[in-house]
């Protein structure tokens, strides 16, 4: 396998494989390696380090920290980095400031007693789950900041200039993420989000498919493909937190590809939710085609008629998926979506008689994968 | 609300809200500022700053990055963290060392390749979703810890006398945390897992509970209650991240309280595992419920077995959660799995002739709980 990844770099392979994880993490060792290289040149120049001393360290540590996978992650790491060094730096300056001009036994009472205070008010905040979600290591640099700044003041040396010359090395290393990040083969995290949602239609349309197969066709072999169908909805349910990650790192990417200046990160969580609601009721569906009733209780016209919903279910969503994968003006599904309608109201009246129990679960999948396909209509709508 | 922040440090509501999250928080964020405190001494002292100089910084840094809310969060760091500042230093003077000996032109080249090589590879390997999970940290400190002190060399210093001071310093800030986060009022991840499995048996009960309550007596405010019993299915299986991670920190913890030596977090993953299939199986008895089919169609002996069933089941649910709770040896539930057993087999004769729908549900719901007890029977013994 070490032969394996070496091979991928070659050029040709390198292009095929683009879109393999593989690859793509091979990649990104590379920008990373190069940007340390780059980093790396800036700290041998004599220039830089007669200007910047040792604090063109703090360049290295922010490239090795604040360069990750995704070109928002970076960029959303690296607008924290910067505030929270400015902001603790400064408060960091102004109480070695202050505990200098206190001076003698009070210089250490009044470090000590606002690192406390500080520290522990800023580690309160931090724990907030708003605030974790989106500015955690931003407040981890700010008491990280604040301490070095404040503790070093007590050997009073000239904090004002050790401070500037680390907030511009800090600065140089973000500058060099970016331009990395953002420039040489740069992966969006709004492109992956992208990728995620067309191939959460696709598992569902696939689970969807293969229940009611299952359930119509082969009764001998059932257990084996059943699982595989739940595990597909089960991992729409469960990537949630990813998802939220990525949604919440697409929102600092500016202007790239086919996307607007307002990429619609809101409206993107919202059809992933929808999703997820109809990944819980395809599950819903397949435990009731699992237990005891057989289809053979379903009359001929119900059994058809269940079938037809399904198919037209699983195309829709099928080609939803590619709508959103092409970026395409949403096809008129209004047509669709009456046909299913008037398609139920025909099940409703052929099944009244007869058993009723798998339709429940089918009535309620169309009914969340109707207000998948009006919701995303609305969304196509507003997004071309 | 800041009132309210600083009510809660006063001695008898600091008791009484021990358990609440407000309060932990505050307490963590007490902790934090009183290991920077000592630590920032610890830099004041001349005897230390006259060995270490200003590489005791390193220990106000470890301090700020180390210290996380649980102890096993902090232990699993502190470990990476130590780990990874060795062999990376260790890599980096050899490194350095090389390149002191190449001498002139090459000695750039030299640094300038291995810089590429051995990051690229570092951060290609902590992209591995295993490696990620677990050494993610590990690897950061080690591609940083390389990078400075192999880029350091090239100015000829003593590079193994900084690298030396370093690593005391950082294992001087790993040692207060680790002092502070498990002898001051510590939050173990095995407590928070364990309460977290025996909330969410509470919640199934609820849910389970509530969604036979809604279809059995009230018709007309439906809705309503649904949508809660539903946020609490949704929220044991999006809690799957969540717990993760917490298992994954409290493998780290020592012996402490009520647990033996081996904490059983394989067991832990496995009974949340089976908590999450049956959230899957109530959501789709609600599902069923929630559809057209009325109570009315059931006769009224299989309506009265219906709600025997899911009374014992909740019964039985909140009795595993309590017995979790106290850590107690199940109390023979065989005789209630029994009894369930018996009462199924009545309900399939009872409602043979009548409308089956619900019972569909009900039924998987019963076979997952059951299958949760068995193997949370087999989990107590083994813990006790």
């Amino acid at each position: 396998s070490v032969f394996c990844s070496w091979a991928a770099f070659h050029p040709s392979n390198l292009i095929a494989n683009m879109g393999t994880e593989t690859s793509r993490r091979l990649i990104h060792g590379a920008k990373v390696g190069f940007a340390l290289v780059v980093v790396s040149l800036l700290y041998m120049l004599e220039v830089v380090h007669d200007k910047l001393g040792d604090n063109a360290m703090w360049a290295v540590m922010t490239v090795v920290v604040v360069f990750e996978f995704s070109s928002g992650a970076t960029i959303s790491k690296g607008v924290n980095r910067a505030i929270g060094t400015t902001l603790g730096g400064g408060l960091g300056c102004s109480v070695a400031l202050l505990a200098q001009q206190v001076g003698g036994t009070g210089k250490a009472i009044t470090i000590g007693t606002s690192v406390f205070f500080i520290s522990a008010a800023a580690t309160y905040t931090r724990l907030q789950p708003k605030i974790k979600k989106r500015y955690d290591y931003g407040f981890l640099i700010f008491i990280l900041t604040f301490n070095l700044v404040a503790v070093s003041g007590v050997r009073g040396e000239e904090i004002w200039r050790v401070a500037t010359d680390r907030l511009s090395s800090i600065m140089m290393g973000i500058t060099i993420c970016y331009f990395i990040s953002l420039f040489v083969l740069p992966v969006w995290a709004s492109d992956e989000l992208h990728k995620s949602i067309v191939s959460k239609f696709d598992k569902l349309a696939n689970s969807i498919e293969g229940c009611m197969e299952d359930y119509f066709k082969s009764d001998g072999k059932k257990d084996t493909k059943a699982s595989s169908n739940l595990g597909g909805c089960m991992s729409v349910i469960y990537s949630k937190t990813a998802d939220e990650a990525l949604a919440n790192f697409a929102i600092w990417e500016p202007w790239h590809g086919r996307f607007g200046y307002g990429y619609p990160y809101k409206k993107c969580l919202r059809i992933l939710e929808l999703l997820r609601e109809l990944a819980a009721s395809t599950l819903s569906l397949q435990s009731c085609l699992k237990s005891k009733l057989q289809p053979s209780l379903l009359s001929t016209r119900a059994a058809e008629t269940c079938q037809m919903i399904s198919e037209m279910l699983v195309f829709m969503l099928r080609e939803l998926g590619e709508d959103i994968f092409n970026m395409r003006m949403c096809r008129p599904h209004d047509t669709v979506a009456v046909r299913i309608q008037s398609l139920k109201t025909e099940l409703a009246t052929a099944v009244s008689a007869s058993n009723l129990s798998t339709l429940v679960g089918v009535n309620s999948t169309m009914r969340d994968g109707l207000s998948v396909a009006s919701f995303v209509f609305v969304f196509m709508e507003v997004l071309d």
